[in-house]
Parts: C-alpha cells; sequence; structure tokens
C-alpha cells in the first residue's frame, strides 16, 4: 500500500503534547479504561459534521459517550437481511452489550446531507437518485418524512424542520428493534431527540407531550 | 412517541456551562461556520469506543474535522448496489463533496468489535454468526484478515495485531472506492492509518514501507 | 541589482527538506488552500523578535492564523490620512476581507522595541528621539502608556509591566477602527491580548473583568 | 475593556501541550534566549497570509529568524518623515541593532494584496482607491510596477508575475535605505528575493545576473 502516508506533523505535535498533559494527568483512569473496559452511561447518534462535536457541548471525557457518527444522524428501519448495516450493528452493541441508559439522536442546523435530500425530494437532484449515489441511497431513509415539511415555502425555514424531522424519524425508526423497544419497555432505556444550531448554539429537544422541539 | 424523554438534567447542566463560555467566546467563529459551511481538511473514521475520542487526542476544534464512527472503524468493499450504505455515504461525501485532504483511519486497543470477530473465526460466537447479528455480520468485513493472525498464540497480542489489521482492511477497501484511487492519485488524497493503545497513550502510524505499524 | 544574492546553502538543504516531507504528506491539502484560498480563524498580531513564534506555541499549521508581525506587536490608532500604514491595512484585510473570528495580540518578554521605549521616556535615548529615528517614531505609539509604568522602580519589573501595558494599547487603538467595533458589537469578533514569558514558557491573558493578565 | 475575551479553550489546549513538550525539552535554550537576548542570522520579510509560514519552509526554530510580516511582503521607499512607519522601523531595527547577515523578501503565489493591485490599476476596484482603504493605499507602494506586467493577457500568469514584482520592487526599496546601501556595500548583509508556490510547494529565487527567478 504505497498510497498510506505518514502522519501530518502538526497532528504529530498535536499528539505529543495531549500525551504530556490530558494523558500524563489522567493515566490512572486510561489504564483502568483499558483493563476493566468501557461502561458509557449513553450512546450517542449524530452526525459527521465537523462543526458538531457532541464531546464539545457536553464536555464529554474518556468512557462517557459511546458515538456512532454518520451523515445527517440517521437510523435506518430494523432489517436483519443479512447484509452490513454499520449503524444497526452499533445500535445493538451499544443497547445489548454495554446497555446503556440513553440514546440519543442529536441533528443539527445547516446538515449538508438533509440539504442534499431536500433537493432529491424536489428533483434538483439527479446525480443523487442514481443507483451508485451512495449519499443518495443513504438519504432515502429520510424521503418518507418530506411530506410533512413539503408545505414550507422559506426553503431555510423548511430545512431547519426538515433537520429536525430527520431526528424524529431516527427514533421512530429505532423503535423498529426488538431489542429497543423492549428495553424501552423495560424502564432500562430511554430515547431523546436533539437538535442544535450550529451559528447560535442552541439547543432543542424533542418534547413527546407536544410532538414539537424546545429550547433545553 | 411518549418513549422519547427529557435530556438528562446533567446534560442540560453541561450544555448551558458550554453556550455561556465555549461558544460565548467563539461565538463569531460559530456564526462564520453556520453561514459559510465547513471546510475540514481531514475526514477521520474511528470506533464508536466511549474510551477514544479523537477530538481530544489531537485537540479538535469546531471545523476541522469530519468524523464518522462505527464499531471497530472499518471500511466495506465498494459495493453500488442500492442499498443504504452508511460508511460509503460518509466517506462519498468527504471526499467528492468536502474534498477533504486527508483520510485517516483510527484503530485502537480492548476492541470489543474486533474481539467478537476473533471469537466468531474461532467458533466460539455463535450468536455472532446469526443472520440477525447485525454486529456479526458488520464484523464479516474483517473475516478475511483472520488468517494473518491466526497463528499468534498469545490473546492479547492476536487482538492487538487483529486491530491493526482492521486499520490495514479499512485502507485496503477504502482504495476500491473510484474516486478515492482517482483522488489519491490527482495528489489531493492520502491516506493514514493509525492504533492507538488506550491503557498507555500510544500512538502507532501504519508504515508503507516495511508494511508495518510505528510509533509516531 | 546586483546586491541580490543567492539564497544561503543552508536555506536551500532546508527547503528541500521540507518538500520532500511535509509538503509532500500533505500535498492536497497545500493545493486546496492554493485552489480554494485560505480561511483562517483568527489574526495574530505579534512581534518580529525571532525568539517568540505563534506558530510553534500554538502548533498553527498551514490556513489557520493570517499572522502580522511587527516591532513590539503595536497597533496605531485609526488614522485614514492617505498614507502607507502596514498594520492597518493588515488589520483591515483580516476584518473586512477575510472575516477573522479572533483577534489575538502577543506580546513578550525581553521585549527591545519595549525597552527603546522605556529609554526614551525616560530620556536616555536621544537617538530614538530624533525624527529619522523610524524606531523611535514607531514607539511613539506606547509612549502615551508609560505614565502608568512610571512609578516602578524596579527596571526588570517595569519591563514587563510596560510589556503587557503594549498590548493593552494595541486592543484600545483596535477598537478605534470602526469596522472592528462593529465587528465585535455584532458578536463576530472577539479580541484577545496575550504576553508570554520567554525564558520560562509562560502564557498570561488579559482578563477584562480585573484589567490584569492572568496565566492561562 | 469589556470587548477582550479569554483565549478560546483549543488554544489553551495546544499552548499547554507545547508548554509539556517543545519549551519543557529546550528549556535551557529559551532561558538563555531570554537573558542573553536574540542574535538572529537573517531577517525574513514575508506575507501575512495564513498559508505561508517561513518557520515551516525553512524549519525555522526559536532565535534564528527576525521576522515582519505584512499584506504582501512589501518594503515602502525611505521616507524620514517622523510617521509610524511599521516596516521601516523593523528593517532599521533589524540591520542596526541586531545587525543580521541576510535580509530575505518572502513572496507567494495567490496573494490577495497583489491580486487588489492590479484590480486597481485595471480600474475595477474602486473601493481600494478611496484614501479610506488602508490596503488600497498600503498597495499604492507597488503600483509603479504595474506597467511590466500589464502586457500580459493570461490573467493568472499576470498576477503570478507581479506577485514576482513585488519581491524586486521591495528588494529595491530596501536599497534606498542608507543603513541598508552601506551594510551591503561593506559585504556586512546580503539581500534576497524568493518566491513560493503554495499548490506545488515550488521555490523560486531572484537571480541577479538574469533578472528572473529560478528555481532554487
Amino acid at each position: 500500500m504505497e498510497f498510506a502516508k505518514p502522519l501530518p506533523s502538526y497532528l504529530v505535535t498535536r499528539y505529543h503534547g495531549w500525551k504530556a498533559t490530558s494523558y500524563k494527568d489522567n493515566q490512572g483512569w486510561y489504564r483502568r479504561l483499558a483493563t476493566e473496559g468501557q461502561r458509557p452511561r449513553a450512546m450517542v447518534i449524530s452526525c459527521c459534521d465537523s462543526r458538531v462535536h457532541v464531546t464539545s457541548i457536553f464536555g464529554a471525557d474518556q468512557g462517557e459517550f459511546f458515538i456512532h457518527r454518520n451523515i445527517a444522524n440517521l437510523v435506518p428501519p430494523f432489517a436483519p437481511d443479512g447484509d452490513h448495516h454499520g449503524t444497526s450493528a452499533a445500535v445493538e452493541y451499544a443497547v445489548t452489550a454495554l446497555k446503556v441508559s440513553h440514546l440519543i439522536v442529536l441533528g443539527h442546523s445547516q446538515c449538508g446531507g438533509v440539504q442534499g435530500c431536500i433537493d432529491m425530494c424536489k428533483g434538483n437532484a439527479p446525480q443523487l437518485e442514481e443507483k451508485t449515489s451512495f449519499v443518495g441511497r443513504w438519504m432515502e431513509i429520510l424521503r418518507p418524512k418530506f411530506d410533512g415539511v413539503a408545505g414550507i415555502e422559506d426553503p431555510e425555514q423548511q430545512a431547519r424542520q426538515f433537520e429536525r424531522q430527520a431526528v424524529v424519524a431516527s427514533l421512530e425508526n429505532l423503535m423498529t428493534f426488538p431489542f429497543i423497544e423492549s428495553s424501552v419497555k423495560a424502564g432500562q432505556l430511554s430515547l431523546h431527540g436533539l437538535w442544535t444550531d450550529i451559528g447560535e448554539g442552541g439547543l432543542e429537544c424533542y418534547d413527546p407531550k407536544t410532538g414539537l422541539f424546545a429550547p433545553v
């Protein structure tokens, strides 16, 4: 594999800085995490977006959050067809092996994946419609929710609402997994839906009573 | 959706702390990221494991890294079959839409997913062999690499080597994506393979000349 | 121009080393920076002093910081008189064209420029008082702050305090630029004042609540 | 000064990393630099551009280079009129107080300041022509050189050539300073003109015999 390159030097420098400070000051905890294994309290499903790091927003330290990040924080419906399902595998591991107590879906504003789905639904993104588009096929998970926001005229408002609906879709799909449904009913697991506004630093939580998101 | 619950109060507290400090002190940057969009330099593919946060190790701040996290930091081979492929979608978006310059695969010690694959390969995990096991099916991606470590007698050493091979498998699979191969050949993208030791805080980089991992 | 000479060979050697390593390993990023342009998060105003490189202290890599360096990290007051104002031009470009989110003034210990200003203020540097002294005229920017440190008897302590006041003077003068004042008020830009101790590697940040510098 | 903010936390983290590694490993040298003062071998005049750090290209360490950075690496002609001249002050300090042996002007590709000057010279930038534009007035230094590149039709080629002429203009203006002319003639100082290509990592040196730039 001649294509593999050495790590860029600026990252080498930062790593050595981390090793000499954060690691060194917490060595006992790191070693315990290594020998005793992880015991995270929550799983977070968030977007790959470089502007939204749940570890920052929640001040997460080593061992607290089991984090799955994919395009648009989507969870596909339960489909045990023998294929590679990365998101379903992550959820299964968190709930059945690690037995997390909270499962948090975190959406965000200005989501490129959600915008791509809007473009697809409006017929403006033929390249995403192609069978070979991984992003397009992935965003199909969200397509059924478009009817609910199709009537919003302002593009900004429509996108912000659709981003929130991506969180709702994931929560609904999570409940189609038998092991999640049973854990929730047994009071061992609770689900939470969040949406954050990148520019203003806002955070909203899905309220099951109203079906709306409200600032926390 | 009665199952959705309010956010745990300890996270509400932490969020408000972040909003009043990190967000407030960097408001201009957050607003700019919101209006101008992200322009990350690198994509990182790492594990969901709660003990390994690339944002800590590399001091990553908002806007720097596009991060995909799944079980065992695996990338499946290129397979444009029209199904939902979360990892492939994330990679496609990073390389073709965001045009990241670096694609880093970060593996780690004590990986539960890799251990599960070893158990499967040794015939000790019938439940993972079942068609309905998402984790089992996901770890199939790594199975072809088991031959290379099957002869290692010490279980600890075998697991550590197999974790490194998970990184190599992902690098090799990445190169099966046409848009990655062409970007690498055009000098627009470079791939990097890393493995970190949780307990000791070590970091090793795959060296293409020797085929081995060496401390950075 | 017969006076221009070839580059000293030790620098030619170092350049070729950089080209074969740092450049080659990051070629994709350099090419992207060239075609897409820079988008730095912060502007830093620091001293020309060879002992203080902000790129070291903050591990700054290509594209992160827009850096202006002059004698004693000074910013003159807003004066749109049609003359060549290098510092004002740099600040204007950073804030209005690049729209940086942070503007950091970094002062330092053992500053030769600040010491020259002390000598001037005490009447011990007639050569700096001459109209033809560029350094003397430049340091006039700082002179109004001398009253605040004139009573400090120990020369070392007086110099260290005056260096910090050079940072404060620059912050105050920055706020006299209309485009800075408006950006700060709009929450798009924040100012930061720092002072570093060369020998001990210390770093202090100006605290607006106390009017003092405190270790970060 | 309520506008001054705490240092962004990602920079605090990086600083502590630097302190625990680079500083700690070189403490003796830092302390010596503090007590004995700087003795740089060369002064470098380069652009503020975030993509061009001479400390990277030349692997510069603490104490080696006295660095002045302004928009487009320009030096105005000698003009001892009693005003604040930041660049002239930096040059005066380097040559007469520090007695550097080399004075290097480093230009670069994709320079925003040089492009602004082209726009001005072609009458396409009325806002830069205004008396209140600091960038416009600063770029006047380069305007006299436009005649030499006005006939180049391809905009890319024209910009690249004008960037090189900015280096030549600075070298010529440097020789109008009496203390530079005399140091050069006495064999105590040599001037060097460089231009670097950001995307390709190239470095060219002005050759006084041909009047052209050639790769080093």
